[in-house]
């Protein structure tokens, strides 16, 4: 006898969220529901019950919500998430009798058929629950039994009984779980704290910070433009490595191959005789200074994030303590980094497949943990696809053993699918190719990608219109209005979005070369001294969209998005709903940096909750103007020299002469 | 310690075909190739190595085929099957220090850059394989590390070595494995015999087969029809249950709830005092009778094929002898089959649910059996998706164990998971919803389903026109034109399809009532006495389209499907093809069976073999009529009442004036 043949008719299957056969978890945040979906069907023709069940990773019980059949074998239940860490959820189901039962009495009763053998079937079910039940319950049920198979009794009135809402719910209360098949396996759903899904980040170079030219900014000079970024409604203020600086190979301005004496270098080439990854710039200041930034910068709603870049100046003291955790060439010398025929003598990589990787993984946990006792919580990881992903998956899973709220932005511009495990394996968000998608057929393509398929079960994006390694062609050539475009498109596309900046907002658009994406007399190799105070600064406007990210609840998701026909292929339009559509975002942007474009864009009203015979506001969150509109197709024209981009609130219906107390 | 966290750095995922996490085999036909797509990347920039390894399930070696790359981190090997039964198949990948060396050397040669100390690095790489080595090889890898290492020798002669095919070829054969990762899972393929595939079927019932009107068909009967069936190019007969046919409430013509003296029942009631499930129907012959008409079948190129219908007449001797493997009412009778509010007094389904299921399996599994010892290879299943899953899985795999060649359609007409399921756990076949599917938009969406999406990896669809159970309203209100439309259509669509007959090739086509897809007068519940001969009669265009079939490879498989676009909503253009493209078929047809249609046909020339600047020759293999065409799009024009489709071969070039030796 090859299984329990009798008790197993039900499939469950298809299960989402489900990532790659539930080896990785799903990702949420605090208060979010996690909606679950299966098919679950059986042989022939019963009702099938079925439940999901949900616990906090470490509780021993779990908790049950009912799954709802859709169309076509597809089941739906929900649960919410309250705290940090890992949840577990899985499916029970099972052949429901008594539901079978009523369905097929029902349609008896409906076609005029005798039921009076039904009716005796249904009592011994009742009978069967009453067993099971509670003392109050069964006494209940046991009488409903004898009433069903008294047949004295009128048989209307008992089918009126066997049907009614009231025996129901207290079958479905003791319902027959003898054939119940229960999911194999347990799926996870990690949860992190809001900022994982919703965050807006400012990228600075400390050491540019310093009031007058040529000083070095110190963490106090960072404390200085707290107020300024703040003002500009950032709540993240990610610092390249705060490290020490190797002297040897380092490079000059321009990426040139010698450097001056005063050249600061690059400040990924970590490690010199002040210390590693564990200490401080001497010129930034000191431990005290940084932890003095950091509670300052709480004040402004702000947090630091570090950069985690795991590589090593030939001055690191790991090439002498260590130098099993080095690649070695037959001449005795390191191997520093390359991508032939491109050389980096300045950087040292970590050979993962040394002998003595395990000391290695320690260590850089190590560094981690050494900064989140400094109080640090959010971490923008350095290059981490050229690290072995094993290593990921364990050092992040020990780190939120003990901190499930540190956030991890993984810096992977690599292969996509390179990219998605990174992700998969912990990173609460990533970089993206946003920068490199500029039309509107890449944008809608791109994102669609990204927010309608399963991706969006474990991938947070994170879109950067600029970095200090990226400003592409679409900002060198398109002045001022490319750069609005590009940050309206960034901070409503996604949740989370960054710049790089004072570059971004004082619209730096110099290439190194022609054809380069290297920023000329580019910040990584120099200290520099920016004008904030410009007067064709983007600061106001930055603030203006920072503060309509946080006022509407439908920018802080991702789920929601979806792109609406404009008959001009200049001109991009989406929208983004809260899911009871009390919060609705149309935007609208002129793709193109030159020239007014305008066109007809197409909404599907009813997905957007606006009814199709009345007027409907539209306000303009950028210039505060308000329009009305009617019907689905309505007329838009941008300017990008004045403003390349509406993003408008759907005010939903509008007055009319009807609702004047005197029309009737 | 985790993991051995130094030598797991590839990652092998999203494997194709794989059915359900591997759960479920895909299917292939003798001598077919099994192609295995799957991700396969690691971390970093190493260039990665891989292989397919499959072997014979029994086998104890594996046997390696080499993947190669294609776009976006994806890999491809393949393997063919030659033999019955299951295949295992699964992938070795490893990140490959030699081609990583060898691709960053070639870029730094180019680069013009010192490869000094690369070239050491080289010799030591070959060294080591050479330790791995054949001793014969062992030595030419010695030699070739000996002249890198050697610094005297002129450095673009050794690098000439190092990048050379001579050596590339060896280090792959003694490629660096220690760092191999191994898909975790054993993957499986099951092998059937090519009919599994490619099969046209025909029903008949072998109770009207009789010559004269008013008699009771035999087996005698249906071999004098042979000739009849062959010479339309069938090669599956499939005959309704042939055994006795239950006295008790047994249906009258056209279902009527009583029965006259001469009604003969319906086959589906089985069981009678003569017999059940093992036995013949007197009327229609002895076993003996049955085994000669297999016999003379097998002398035309025919399968006779047999309907496994699990159920009872209420005269079936199971109801005596195993009353436990049914249900019974409060009121001591037993449960007849219900679709509430239809009632079917004359059956008796089996309780799969009886806590003597066990017996009930072995005992159907021995019909399964009795029959195979007859001689019979190819089973219809009537209503398989009424029957528990775990039953079919388990009575599948035991006749599989000793008959792989055993062919099993599934007759599940019903919601598409437990269709689709039903083939996963072992059905060779199955019926689809061809028969609702009119329209160019129905069809398309439903093949491109079928073909196109890892379903065609594991169902193999069978499309029926019409069945005994369904006469479509299409074939009801559109004539003679509507049963050549959905002829071409089924015989062209998919690999394996059949017809009901004669009831198909006569055309017939009244209702038995109007808004009703049942027969007037169906075979159902009485004797016919069809006049094959009639004038009017499909036999000829029928035998005319499975000639095609059968001389056009391109027809004998679903994958190569694609639609193509045509400016007429009636007109409906696809194609198949072999994929070295030496069988090319274009199908154009219009579902109008009305009125004559005409249209521009849009054809993807280049994917089809076709040049795009020469004429070429398209071959109606319906009427032989030859069309020029020339560039991608062409005109159509069908008359439904002469012929509603072409099926057209494509002769691909045309012979120019530059073909004449004159010419130049």
């Amino acid at each position: 006898m090859p299984v329990e043949g009798r008790n197993t008719r039900v499939v469950i299957d298809g299960v989402k969220p489900e990532i790659d056969s539930g080896r990785f978890p799903a990702k949420r945040t605090i208060g979010e529901e996690v909606v679950v979906e299966a098919d679950i069907f059986a042989d022939g023709y019963d009702v099938l019950s079925a439940v999901l069940l949900h616990r906090k990773d470490g509780d021993s019980e779990w908790i049950e919500t009912p799954m709802e059949p859709l169309v076509n074998d597809r089941s739906r239940g929900s649960f919410r998430v309250s705290e940090l860490g890992t949840y577990r959820y899985t499916i029970v189901a099972w052949v429901d009798q008594f539901k079978s039962w009523r369905r097929d009495l029902s349609k008896k009763v409906e076609a005029g058929q005798q039921v009076e053998v039904d009716l005796l079937a249904g009592a011994q079910l009742i009978g069967e629950a009453g067993q099971r039940a509670s003392s109050a319950d069964a006494q209940l049920l046991q009488k409903w039994q004898k009433t069903l198979s008294s047949t004295q009794d009128r048989e209307q009135a008992r089918v009126r009984l066997a049907l009614s809402e009231e025996v129901l719910t207290r079958m479905e209360k003791y319902s027959d779980r003898h054939s119940a098949v229960t999911y194999p396996k347990e799926l996870q759903v990690q949860v992190d704290r809001e900022k994982a899904r919703f965050s807006t980040w400012y990228e600075m170079f400390p050491r540019s910070t310093a009031s007058q030219p040529g000083r070095h900014g110190t963490f106090k000079g960072c404390e200085a433009r707290l107020p300024y970024v703040a003002g500009m409604g950032f709540d993240v203020l990610y610092f390249p490595p705060i490290h020490p600086i190797g002297l040897a190979n380092r490079k000059g301005q321009n990426n040139a191959p010698e450097s001056g004496a005063n050249d600061p270098g690059t400040p990924w080439a970590i490690g010199a005789e002040e210390g590693g990854h564990k200490s401080i710039h001497p010129d930034l200041g000191t431990l005290e200074d940084f932890r003095r930034l950091m509670a300052k910068a709480e004040e402004h709603g702000i947090e630091i994030a570090l950069d985690l870049a795991y590589q090593c100046s030939p001055d690191h003291h790991y090439v002498k303590e260590h130098p099993e955790w080095f690649r070695w060439w037959a001449d005795g010398t390191v191997q520093y980094a390359e991508n032939p025929p491109k050389k980096y003598e300045d950087i040292y990589p970590l050979n993962f497949e040394s002998e003595h990787w395990w000391e290695l993984w320690v260590e850089l946990k190590s560094i981690m943990l050494f900064w989140i006792e400094q109080g640090v919580r959010i971490f923008r990881v350095d290059n981490p696809h050229t690290k072995p992903f094993q290593f990921w998956e364990w050092a992040i899973a020990e780190m939120k053993k003990d901190h499930p709220e540190v956030i991890l932005l993984s810096e992977a511009f690599t292969r996509p699918k390179i990219m998605y495990r990174l992700v998969k394996l912990g990173f609460s968000q990533s970089y993206t190719y946003f920068a490199w998608r500029n039309t509107k057929w890449e944008l809608t393509q791109y994102f669609t990608e990204l927010t309608q398929t399963d991706i969006c079960d474990y991938f947070r994006p994170n879109l950067w219109p600029n970095t200090p390694d990226i400003l592409t062609e679409y900002l060198q050539s398109g002045g001022r209005p490319a750069f609005m475009t590009r940050l309206v498109l960034a901070a409503t596309l996604a949740a989370s979005y960054g710049i790089y900046g004072p570059a971004f907002e004082l619209c730096e658009a110099r290439p190194r070369e022609l054809g380069s994406e290297e920023y000329l007399d580019s910040e990584k190799y120099e200290i520099k001294h920016w004008n904030i105070d410009r007067p064709d600064s983007l600061r106001d406007f930055i603030a203006r969209v920072n503060q309509i990210r946080r006022d509407n609840p439908a920018l802080h998701r991702n789920l929601s998005l979806d792109f609406h026909t404009v008959d001009n292929e200049q001109i991009i339009c989406y929208s983004k709903k809260t899911e009871d559509l009390s919060n609705v975002i149309v935007v609208v942007v002129n793709l193109d940096p030159h020239y007014t474009q305008s066109g007809w864009v197409d909404l599907p009203l009813s997905m957007l909750g606006i009814p199709e015979q009345q007027s409907f506001q539209v306000h303009d969150l950028l210039s505060d103007a308000r329009y009305l509109w009617r019907g689905p197709r309505n007329y838009v024209e941008l300017n990008p020299h004045v403003c390349p981009a509406h993003i408008l609130r759907i005010r939903r219906r509008v007055r009319s002469e009807r609702d004047f107390e005197y029309y009737i």
